[in-house]
């Protein structure tokens, strides 16, 4: 960590930085240049200590040289990890294609359509339960029923089932159904969430938040890995942007840039991004091409009757045409990477 | 509602449109233009329309006209409500000052603390028990035994409380200590803990979440007031921005703007926005300029020891001076208002 | 044109709407509901209409149904457009690559930097000789001198050249020396330098602004082909976003939307977006798979002797990494294609 | 400037950085730590130090400590800078109040607009001739035409006229009618026109880009000081965000902290802000307490037949309530101060 003072900072505050620094079991090393006396920080870097510094008048700024997370670091784990979901594995080359209902809304729909996604070559199954919705009024999920409709379909289908789990006295309950836990996008720095599902012996998906860096995404992951649970895939869905013709703004320099800070596998949603059909299979095909290690998207096989967020679901047919895209452009990934 | 087709869509998605509006209890009138064909829902807006409508192919934009929130709507509610909290009512015309540490970190520190907001013209003492920290290795709050200190301080100095709230479990416990719950700007859309303080007898202070927009803000106030708690009071603390010079970007518009949609009492939070101290003030009397209803500032005794945000923690000095400068605003806002 | 009066507006605000809008020549249409009126405006929509109903006390809500750009939309022009340059075709399958140094530093380098990218597969140079820089004391491009390098680079290896126009005084010049003109993304609505080029007979490449919508870049184009100029390549190249560990926000969701709307080819810039040549091919290959028809790419032989821009070029070994991967990419989705 | 290498980066690396350092006339001191390398650059900083040392390969990053404008910075110029246009004085205490229509129009409604605004209390007169549109099919203003009804109102009633310059080609033009030369928002990187206004013996206005950075506003303010002319005014305006219900995101943070980094004075534009007329006297309030030094705001005296931006236009009766708020205002801030 590097501390730098105010150009004139009297001899006192370069004493209390020195202080503060040893207090905390590190070492100081003073250079005083032309213009400006910097400090450095050397020893394993305190998580408080660049705030307890920055309150220093005459301090000018303070800069950490260590990435804040070491559990999700790939300084920490040089190469990839994998994660595995019953028969799937993330981060192994191959695309994982998760795909199903925004809400599992009944049994027959949900069954439907976990066969279609599988003749269009998912490999697993979401659907909601428990339904953040922005309006209180909106269709909030069926709740533990949704969740056994969700196991009859895995059963019935062999798909590895993912599914949202938002309240953090229900992570058990989920855990007895689903294959998968996921933590969306506005529950990302729900850190009672993430704390609870750190406890949990399940894979974890964790989305994105609107408005959360790279850098905060894997601080949340290492609240989930510093508990104890390393089974973490990411998901990139979308930061909240200026196009009012769409819904998020995917970002795929989010995924190349995580690909080169940390070693979990990561994954895409183009679905909450687009808000719109049409422009589903083209997000799904660039955050692919980004590096992601596969997708999660929302197909409906009667996006009209749609309880929830009807407007992006792919039809069955959209489905297949993207998934042959996907293989084909998968092909052509890995035919370069050998 | 306005639901308005492409530009040659079938007579089929037309009819589809229309028996949809009429399955739903709402009465569809057709007006065929010459570009376009429009139709109107007249009738209670149901949530879950707009998006079954969207969803139908054909259809090119859906026009809500009713906002979708209604308890917290100013529609429903036309002059400014008022909350009560102890002694302090929030939007009475006065600016509420509420003041204190980030977190609670000992008794000694808090009192201390208490003392000099006091002295300086805090009506209420603000302290965070539970922590929501981005970091899982930083500082994360001493919990009840921070509830405790609270309470006495409370006791103490006669200032009401408020306290952030973070865990749907915790809001009996917390409620029995404080005054007032904090719901945090990253569980703005924690729908789980804004269900669970909605059946609680307090008021709430919910902020605003970095990258929301004031309708969702206000749908999340709705889902407070609709569970049956209507002691709702707001608060802006900045959105996610590019500016790197400062935390967040606080946005003063859209405390003008809810103050239009809205009949809930308003304040700001320049701390979080301005995440350094020297910016505080004048974050603080343009939020009160912008029609805000108080302030909540965070204070500390001996910021460069505080184990939470001290570089933007104000010196009892710095509260002093600003306190003066808002009780000149005030005065002059008053003055012109009678 | 819908126009939505506000609940309980008085018969004057609906006369004066209705007025309005056939003093410009439309008809109107009115229709009473239950909770609001709303207007109807058919016949040729005015640019100007919306902001002057919007103008008039009790009107809520303005609601344009047509696109406000014509030339530009695909409405008009349902077909895929092309854009020829020399030999260099874009929007016809192919993905174009533009390939060349930041900004041109002197002959030499220049010519190695030609020879490279050519050895690596580009079809097209690009240079800057007049550089829009943010800092006035940066390097700001050799001027006329650039340009005689650049067309000396241009018939020596048989590349097209693309280079960036900043001046209005200055399009006749840059026109003699290059074969096309490239807008930056600061002067995406520099309109007097747009007007200046819907005069000229050369074929553009628009860059969009970093904090503009699909529609704003659009318009743009409208301005150049409303002038007569009708050879307009759009560029996306990042957007303006909170994440401080990359340059721009890459907006693949952009490059699909405009698809949508508009008939001109898009090509993609990943250097500027990603602002760090590790990032550099992942999102070149990101706004391929989206649908770009092209990339235009920063390339150095030796990067830290970059008098602008070093650490976003890529090496000549990075180059050709990237090219692999790119033929790879485009021969997988050409295949689905057909 | 500091220069963190890599972990485990070669010696050559830091012999790479040492020479390049040097090159350019600047000592390097060389710091082994535990984790990581790191190389302070003594000396004048050169623009171009830090891309060229980010551009080798084991470099982790290059922080700059000295700010990179130098005319704008309070470092170079502590006390606060006036400006003086005609009678009027920025920068001197109290508020300079600016007000007119968008565009002009004609004679008739701009003398109308400015006999108003001077009743109500402003001292300088605004409106456009050359306006940015971004619409193609918009009005455009009325160029030299509207320029002599802007001198003409000038001397009618006294007040000193600024107007936007969009064409480098017309500077001379604009500066024969006219006191103060405005830089658009859309134009503040547009470096050609500063480096055109940086030649004029006229004060200037410089609006703040919609996705511009405090550091990007001053560098650009720099282009104009650094071209010989000193008297520059700046302006907030808002910047480019996700509500929908506002045009822009007033961001009175910047005004703050441009407070604390230059000695220019600035003013705020509420108008371009809001976008709606209800929400500009709370941003005009907003932005002074906050410590602008002035405000631009937008008049009509008939805004349903504005050619131009009528719903942010306020009427003669909004502006003079809104002018005995701001005098109020000032009276209570003035107080503070003495």
């Amino acid at each position: 960590m590097l501390i730098i003072l105010q150009s004139g900072a009297p001899d006192a505050v370069l004493q209390q930085v020195v202080e503060r620094i040893e207090q905390l079991g590190m070492q100081a090393h003073v250079s005083k240049g032309e213009f400006r006396t910097i400090v450095g920080a050397i020893g394993e870097e305190n998580p408080q200590l660049p705030d307890l510094l920055r309150s220093i008048e005459g301090v000018e700024n303070v800069v950490p040289i260590m990435k804040p997370y070491k559990l999700a670091s790939r300084d920490f784990h040089h190469t990839n990890s994998t994660v595995t979901v019953g028969s799937v594995v993330f981060g192994q080359g191959l695309p994982v294609i998760i795909a199903g209902p925004c809400a599992v809304e009944d049994c027959q729909t949900t069954r439907h359509i976990a066969q279609a996604v599988k003749a269009g070559g998912a490999q697993m199954l979401r659907g909601g339960a428990f339904k953040p919705r922005t309006n209180p009024y909106s269709f909030q999920g069926l709740g533990e029923e949704g969740l056994k409709i969700l196991r009859d379909c895995r059963e019935e289908f062999g798909l590895p089932v993912v599914t949202e789990v938002t309240d953090p006295r229900n992570v058990e309950l989920v855990c007895r159904y689903v294959d998968m836990l996921q933590v969306g996008a506005r529950n990302m720095q729900n850190f009672v969430l993430l704390n609870e599902i750190g406890q949990a012996h399940k894979p974890v998906l964790l989305k994105r938040g609107p408005s959360s860096t790279v850098k905060d995404w894997l601080l949340s992951a290492e609240y989930i890995l510093s508990g104890g649970n390393n089974q973490v895939v990411l998901c990139e869905r979308g930061s909240r942007g200026f196009e009012d013709e769409m819904r998020f703004t995917l970002d795929v320099g989010a995924i190349a840039l995580a690909k080169v800070d940390t070693h979990l596998p990561i994954i895409v949603d183009p679905s909450h991004a687009a808000g719109r059909r049409d422009l589903v299979a083209p997000l799904a095909l660039a955050g692919l091409a980004a590096g992601a290690d596969g997708i999660i998207v929302e197909v409906h096989t009667c996006p009209d009757k749609a309880k929830c967020d009807g407007p992006q679901a792919l039809t069955e047919e959209m489905f297949s045409t993207m998934m042959r895209q996907i293989n084909q452009l998968t092909r052509a990934m890995t035919a370069v990477a050998s």
